[in-house]
């Protein structure tokens, strides 16, 4: 049965880069964010949310990683493909492959994996993890 | 009488700098906060603070600006003195002159500007200005 | 004879979002130079080369500034049109509108201006302005 | 023999939040390179140097992990400990310790691991791995 996954393709931004003349590489971070994201926003589900009592609930990190084998640079087209790797009651793993265009052939340049927790935050910030609400286990159920 | 003022130095890191080798713009912004928020603390003064009701109060940014004479390199030492330049019932008016040091000598490199209003923000994020509290009126009344 | 000019749509991500809820204001400004770069792609132009010599051109910014109406929060989308207001010999002017889209009907929520001049720079990594390229001049020249 | 070690204390930027107003996991990561940066100065090193024919050498990220354990908000006080793990020919493996100040204890908030190689730059572009300068490995070596 496949995982589910999503792409995103994007490209390299001047404010992305540093002096070195590549992409800073906190920015593949921000990168698997925004893949997971754009990802939630699809399936029609929310990154945070106001419940009652001023409590909040989103999505803070557990663990990310990156293993970086290419630079990029600026202008480069890039394909990000996040697979769902991991799920349990309140949190999901994802794996990241970072691809660029090189002359129409796809060249990986990447490999990350990021862990995130469904937490509930009350009003003066306290944070505890939660089951992430059925509605998202749902949304991610492999379709066949 | 003098007009309020407030110092800071700083030294451009890494990931501040852009594929042109220099500070890329956008964070000159980034220090005015900076700057602004430092000579907040140190008055003791808020930033944001949370009202009745779910009522957030802050001091989101009204206009700003910047005139770049020199640019900023990995690793520069940088002064950024702050003045106050207006007040009104609710908002608050920064000059900027940010200067680096070469060999001792500190070279004007930028200058820029900041109003910011106080404004209450309720729980549906909606905003209005709002007169500042008194506190921070007599933190930044010049002391004869 | 209209000004040539250029729209970009974009969303908010939440990095780009801070701790009041909002789009952080530095980040208005990096949309600006993302529609800018947007646009010399558009046109075939480069925003950086390297010339003979270790000589590189680019086009750092002289002066930027915003004005700010309303708040963008994560997830908003965001149309940025951009007009070409002044060419000089070696610098270009931009005005910026930013609209978020406010169920369906576009609201604007920020202004901007940026000035951006032709620069050459040598290994040292000194500085000067230079006039820019006729291929630059010709095409931004408006049309009819 | 004990390893190799450095210690930044830094305070979380209103800038580096977010709108969940937590720090941006993606900053975890910009600080592990201004702690690392901040070693090497303090040692008398450079992050990037010129050579001749337009050969740059620098220090671009292999791997980079972090697992966090609580979150940090703006304003926090943060004490940031690198140790040198890991010596080869050419990379350096450093793991860090977050800490922030909760009321005068130093509490983990999170810890991070980044492996680094030292590489020449030909003016293409191109990067290839180059073993690291006698003088990194000197500066680095225990002191007994």
């Amino acid at each position: 049965m496949p995982r589910p996954s999503f792409t995103l393709t994007r490209r390299v931004e001047f404010h992305e880069t540093d002096a070195a003349g590549l992409m800073h590489f906190s920015n593949f971070y921000r990168w698997m964010e925004v893949c997971e994201h754009e990802w939630f926003r699809t399936l029609g589900l929310e990154i945070m949310s106001d419940g009652t009592a001023g409590h909040r609930r989103g999505w803070p990190r557990r663990d990310s990683s990156c293993t970086h084998l290419r630079p990029l640079r600026c202008g480069d087209l890039v394909r990000i493909r996040a697979t769902l790797e991991e799920v349990s009651d309140s949190s999901l793993a994802y794996g990241f492959i970072f691809e660029k265009d090189r002359a129409g052939r796809w060249t990986e340049v990447a490999r990350g994996r990021m862990t995130t927790v469904h937490v509930r935050q009350d009003r003066a910030g306290r944070m505890e993890s939660e089951p992430m609400p059925p509605t998202v286990r749902a949304a991610f159920a492999p379709t066949s």
